[in-house]
């Protein structure tokens, strides 16, 4: 899959390439059709139900003042993109901002200047191409452990996911080329916080229970999204997602459910419609008597809080509302590791295993 | 190793707590001795390279308005840390902040209301008992991954760093029990950033060079610096510290050599004096031409930069007081991935193989 979808990519920047040529042959002001990426073109799609970019697209133009540095920028991101391809070679959206920083001779004119603009180059390129940035060769930030009952191939390498000690195997930025070998698990977890993961991997969570735990820490890098909808499309393993109860628990959610603004292109290879929000939530807060370890929201979680409420999926919800009015009332987040209060292994032999038996999610 | 040394701990504890029940039983006023950590007691060890803690030691007693709390909470932590190992389980630092976080009966008095208690109260308890946190079974923030010729045992699993794929092993926050099986490896590298990791990963670059490649994420956690001591106290293998040459990456080198100023009475567990600095270095930048890639210090930066370049170690080496001299000719930061406008692979087929052939090192 991966050998194929890579020449894809090449195919279709090859393409873009004679396209071009054929418009400077033809006399025609050199262009690309660009997708329009603000929000006048992005929707909650019903049916899928994420985030999906519409049809509107702009022309770029070579010749147009206003034009010409973003197409410059965007055929030198590609011509990256096919160099990196063709030596089989990834490069992480750092480097690609170094490649593409260079002086245009005889000018004092830069290609670049800042990290964003091979950024947003790429991100149009991915619209272009039709192909995801990791198709393309290029990797965001590597974050994340896995453990669980998965053998995994990788580079050559049979990767045993139960196999790996108290460490857990590293997840790449890039994970298109893994091939899932054996998967016995029957959901995942996944949590924002590393050390919730190392609490259950201590705990033997996943082998008690048959799953796979894993975690960023923090914000769920592109690799980590891929992952799990990789292992939800082929194994429609349910995944449960495990968070503080604060409104930056409940974006993270929010993103990896419906996709995010910034890459609604991106939802149909990242959202995954399917998850549930295991936890923290107010009832676990007032079932638990978590009350105790309130932490006061902030002026800024408040005025956040009330953005993701507004968000169509939780607005539309009369379950979410209830919880996003519930925590106005707390005026107060919760962390996850507030339940160690109710002893060291609370939350792997009680809290999880009670949850997940019983149904108890949010959707 | 593990083993003994996790009854040591807990022996050293059970003493602490038999001498406390002494006092209370001959009327004494019940009293630890604490070794201060403060500069006053802080002075850099010329024989051993690194930063190191005096004999200074203050009494802390239970009955003395200005202590009390202190005490209690220092006696909370022991507690939770003999329950912790009595029960063979570990718990991150947030944990037992969640553990300790409790009204005394029949008051409005909280042990510790902020997580900064909890932390302070452990390392003070390290002082205590003269046992890291780790030892203590309490453990801090998991990050970081790792790839070359080592094969380890942690937890009943063989694990060959040789052979993770795409990943690598994620390090886990405590190394304290893994053992060294097959170490072929000649050096080790520790970077800074991610994004290299993989660049060098990708390159195959541990396998060509016969070298292990480790990196997190930023800063530098006590598990990457305990892996790499034990690494280096075992198998003398060389360490090669490659950052960005920015007063962070400066500070990162400073931390992993010297240790570091609230860690100092942990300074022989986790500094590793022989460890060299591979670059970013000045001398690199004007080699390879990178002055191109140039991001202008901030006010920060520079006062950051003086604060370090006046530590006594760098203040003592005219090589190094050379580098900070040129940066702040330079008045800019230059970061690892300027290199690969040299190309893809410059820093896994010339820079890193030249230099390090070349011994081309600072101290």
């Amino acid at each position: 899959m991966a050998k194929s979808e890579t020449s894809e990519a090449e195919e279709k920047l090859v393409e873009i390439g004679k396209k071009l040529v054929a418009d400077v042959e033809i006399g025609r002001n050199p262009n690309l059709d660009v997708p329009i990426r603000n929000l006048s073109n992005i929707s909650f799609d019903e049916k899928t139900k994420t985030l999906r970019l519409g049809k509107k697209t702009a022309k770029r133009f070579f010749f147009n003042v206003g034009h010409t540095k973003k197409f410059v920028q965007t055929l030198e991101v590609a011509k990256i993109a096919k160099t990196l391809l063709d030596v089989g070679k990834h490069a992480s959206l750092r480097d690609v901002f170094y490649m593409a920083k260079r002086t245009i001779p005889n000018t004092k004119i830069n290609i670049v200047d800042e990290q964003k603009e091979t950024d947003k180059a790429l991100e149009d390129l991915e619209l272009i191409t039709d192909h995801a940035r990791e198709q393309l060769n290029v990797n965001a930030n590597k974050m994340g452990s896995v453990a669980g009952k998965v053998v995994i191939e990788d580079k050559g390498d049979l990767i045993d996911w139960s196999r790996l000690g108290s460490g857990g195997w590293s997840i790449p930025s890039n994970v298109e080329e893994i091939r899932f070998r054996k998967v016995i698990a029957k959901y995942i977890i996944y949590m924002e916080k590393a050390a919730v993961w190392e609490r259950l991997h201590e705990d033997k969570f996943w082998e008690k229970n048959n799953c796979i735990i894993m975690s960023s820490q923090g914000q769920t890098t592109r690799g980590i999204r891929r992952l799990l909808q990789r292992l939800y499309n082929d194994y429609k393993l349910p995944i449960y997602v495990l968070t503080d109860l604060d409104p930056y628990g409940l974006y993270i959610y929010s993103v990896i459910k419906f996709g995010s603004i910034s890459l609604a292109h991106m939802a149909s290879e990242l959202a995954i419609p399917s998850v549930r929000f295991l936890g923290i939530t107010t009832d676990d807060v007032l079932k638990y008597d978590l009350q105790r370890h309130f932490i006061k929201l902030k002026d800024i979680d408040i005025s956040r809080l009330k953005q993701i409420a507004d968000y169509k999926w939780f607005r539309d919800s009369k379950h979410w509302q209830r919880q996003f009015k519930m925590i106005k009332q707390f005026n107060s987040k919760v962390e996850i590791q507030a339940l160690s209060s109710k002893g060291i292994t609370f939350i792997s032999d009680k809290y999880l295993p009670e949850k997940i038996k019983n149904n108890d999610f949010l959707e």
